[in-house]
């Protein structure tokens, strides 16, 4: 390996994204939208990598979203001053020793260009533009103690951002809420990307003998199109273990594999799927029921998305419906509507339907609830309910994920308290019939419009059948 | 995406490593050394994730390697104490929310009981045990902070440690700097997943268009063996820019493609392996002529390379080698001792010969150059030889890596100052036949013995027919 004596501090642009004219504009107005709402300045900075086991190998670098939303491009160390509609860059040119070890490079200059800077300065210069500006912590701790220095104030975490910063978090959510052309246009290569993804991940089962194969063979299409996942991706033959990413076991023939992987594109846009599907490429019968329950549960979701709808209704309708088909296939007992009442639903859906998604995987998440919760609204204290990340009437331009599932989660079923609580709704005889479904998630990713919402991952099939015969297909 | 509602705070081993037995005694026996320099009790952390874009989606967790080196497994949130031999082992087990999205995991006792602790505690304990310890900084500032707070001090960096953390460094290198069975077993490992990702890189030349189809097809191979990468993998047409990690270019088939990819263990242990690779499947005249040199500076420090041996020395030998070499095609003029005198080769190569390897690919980097350089010794001013990360005789039991390259950088041959210095020195309309030769650079992973050196990572072909047979090979 050879790599810099210094650390790397910025990522070179030498290819210009193709939509290069469409993003200065929309970036152009998206900084126009914010100066509507934000009379103060505003700095953002891009954030530097994070050392990974020594200061020169580092993570790959990923840029503040914040920062990405209006400047556009994963620049390493930068920052950019809004204000009024304007922005001035602050960067500091390439170094002799950027030049040996990283090639040519863009200039400040270039870069200003490229993203519609109206003035540029070296970094050093940064400090008397700094006074009585807002900002947004980013997430490495080198650059937050940058921030706080130059602002010569405490910086608050991102959730808990108070005053003008604050005032500057909710303009920005009000703005990222809702998806611009640009946004979508990128949003949409992530989903492709992603479908195809899962597609390599559905044939590589065939031959593949363990998680990690699987894994490989859907990261090497994100990688192959130069994007990185958009989080750590599970593969899992033990779906019911909800965060598993060490991708260890071995694949038997009558498995589920649940694969929630997601790409995100260059400029840092993502998407977010899940597939379940069987290792044999036949679901057994117990698995199918409770595959077509949780599908049904999905598909109504996706029917019923559209603007105005509380998102709250839809995970509540996605709850009643797995309730319902959870009766009828003799696992839960009563009306479907009372079990919701009881939380019954959250013994094997414990999680929310869903997320909003745009730069980040759960979208503007580094600010809490800020974003994810309309004003005045806060988390349930109940279980299942809880998790629900977002509680918002939907909006036109909105994406959102829809990803109910049905788990069987030994920490929640083997619970003494629940099983006494529920131990007359639910009929655990029946329910060790189902031993085979450890863990089943269906999502997708989810454009409101003011009418039917557009899926964007809809090329990947979510029916049985076809699941069966893109597993199974050569 | 599901992830958990707090960041997840360990790695859950559901397995056990196969070589667990070897591998405990293996630990105990690096403790023991370690008392052996140690009279202060000593506290290694292993660090916490980092945040990517939002604290939920943090970068896969790597603990420090000076943690692993003594405790063995990639625990997150853990911390050891290590006194005359004895360790104890610091960790909170897992609470219920853990329990609901991580599964079933390891609790507190069962990791003591495998890496071989006398005594296990919560972390809220470590207070109590933390009089007069010894400690090395990790990289999260996270932790750094609580280091810092629970010795009730300030943490130097790790590149400027003083007092009882600099003797503590200096006596963890002395160990590090030569490798147990266990770690060489590991080595084994990487460098084996090493050689089929670059044997796949080379065959996924024939049908791939772009740098990054090249990428993902040897990542693929690595996440496929439940490894990672070491380090940020250059696969690049354009090898002159040493740090290139895009992947942004199309292949066209005059190129020479330059692959640096290792791979690392899921305990840790690296390999770091560079191959450089026409296109076409055939090097052009040009081409095979600078490669044969690169090659032969390759051989040589491979021979002499063992015990007692000096690594300058094998840098220096490497520069001789390429200075003689660019002289016979007609690129430099003089006698090659003189050449490397007047740093004419740095002109071509201007890094240096290679580095330690083992829990880090730089290995100890982290400790600035307390590792590569022998007490006493400092890095050069001179150009080129500045860039030398090790600079100590060898030992057995060591791992270096051997990797010259040649490289047309514009930001030195461009240079105004060196082409008036090297005005007489290189034939430079000679050089200008060799425009198809951006950069070539060969690296191997050496454990040095008693006698012949070891190339843990010889199953990959050096010689031109080899590679041109590989990449051609159907």
């Amino acid at each position: 390996m050879q790599s810099p004596p210094l650390s790397c501090d910025r990522v070179f642009l030498s290819t210009v994204p193709s939509n290069e004219q469409s993003l200065a504009q929309a970036l152009q107005q998206r900084r126009q939208r914010l100066a509507e709402q934000m009379d103060a300045p505003v700095l953002l900075w891009s954030g530097r990598s994070s050392a990974r086991n020594f200061p020169a190998n580092t993570y790959p670098f990923r840029a503040s979203s914040h920062f990405l939303y209006f400047a556009g491009l994963p620049l390493d160390n930068v920052v950019i001053r809004l204000e009024a509609g304007r922005m001035e860059l602050f960067m500091d040119d390439p170094t002799p020793s950027d030049r040996l070890w990283h090639g040519a490079s863009f200039t400040r200059d270039r870069v200003a260009e490229q993203i519609g800077a109206a003035a540029a300065y070296p970094l050093y210069r940064l400090k008397s533009f700094a006074e009585g500006v807002a900002t947004i912590p980013v997430q490495d701790a080198a650059t937050r103690l940058q921030q706080s220095q130059l602002l010569n104030r405490m910086i608050t975490p991102a959730n808990a951002l108070q005053g003008m910063d604050q005032e500057l978090a909710r303009a920005i959510v009000s703005l990222r809420l809702t998806h611009d052309a640009a946004a979508i246009g990128e949003m949409r290569q992530a989903a492709a990307v992603t479908v195809a993804a899962h597609r390599a991940g559905m044939q590589a089962t065939r031959t593949a003998k363990t998680e990690a194969q699987i894994r490989a063979a859907m990261e090497s299409v994100i990688l192959s199109h130069n994007m990185t996942p958009a989080y750590s991706s599970i593969v899992t033959v033990h779906g019911e273990v909800l965060h598993n990413d060490r991708y260890h076991n071995p694949l038997q023939s009558g498995d589920l594999l649940l694969a929630d992987v997601g790409a995100e594109t260059e400029l840092g846009w993502a998407a977010d799927v899940t597939r379940t599907w069987p290792v044999s490429g036949q679901f057994s019968s117990t698995q199918r029921q409770i595959y077509e329950i949780v599908l049904a549960a999905h598909d109504v979701c996706i029917e019923k998305a559209r603007s105005g709808v509380e998102y709250y209704d839809l995970h509540q309708m996605a709850a009643t419906v797995m309730a319902a088909g959870l009766v009828d296939v003799g696992i839960l007992r009563g009306r479907a509507e009372e079990l919701v009442e009881q939380d019954a639903h959250t013994l094997f859906f414990p999680h929310g339907i869903g997320h909003l998604l745009g730069l980040d995987v759960h979208d503007m998440e580094d600010l809490g609830d800020l974003a994810g919760y309309e004003p005045g609204r806060h988390r349930s204290d109940r279980f299942g309910w809880c998790y629900l990340r977002l509680h918002r009437p939907l909006r036109p331009g909105m994406v959102v994920t829809i990803e109910p599932g049905f788990y069987q989660v030994p920490a929640i079923l083997e619970d003494p308290d629940r099983r006494e609580t529920y131990r007359d709704w639910v009929n655990w005889e029946r329910l060790a019939e189902f031993a085979d479904v450890r863990g089943i998630r269906i999502e997708d990713d989810v454009l409101i419009t003011e009418a039917e919402p557009e899926v964007l991952t809809a090329a990947l099939p979510t029916h049985p059948e076809a699941i069966e015969a893109w597993v199974s297909e050569i």
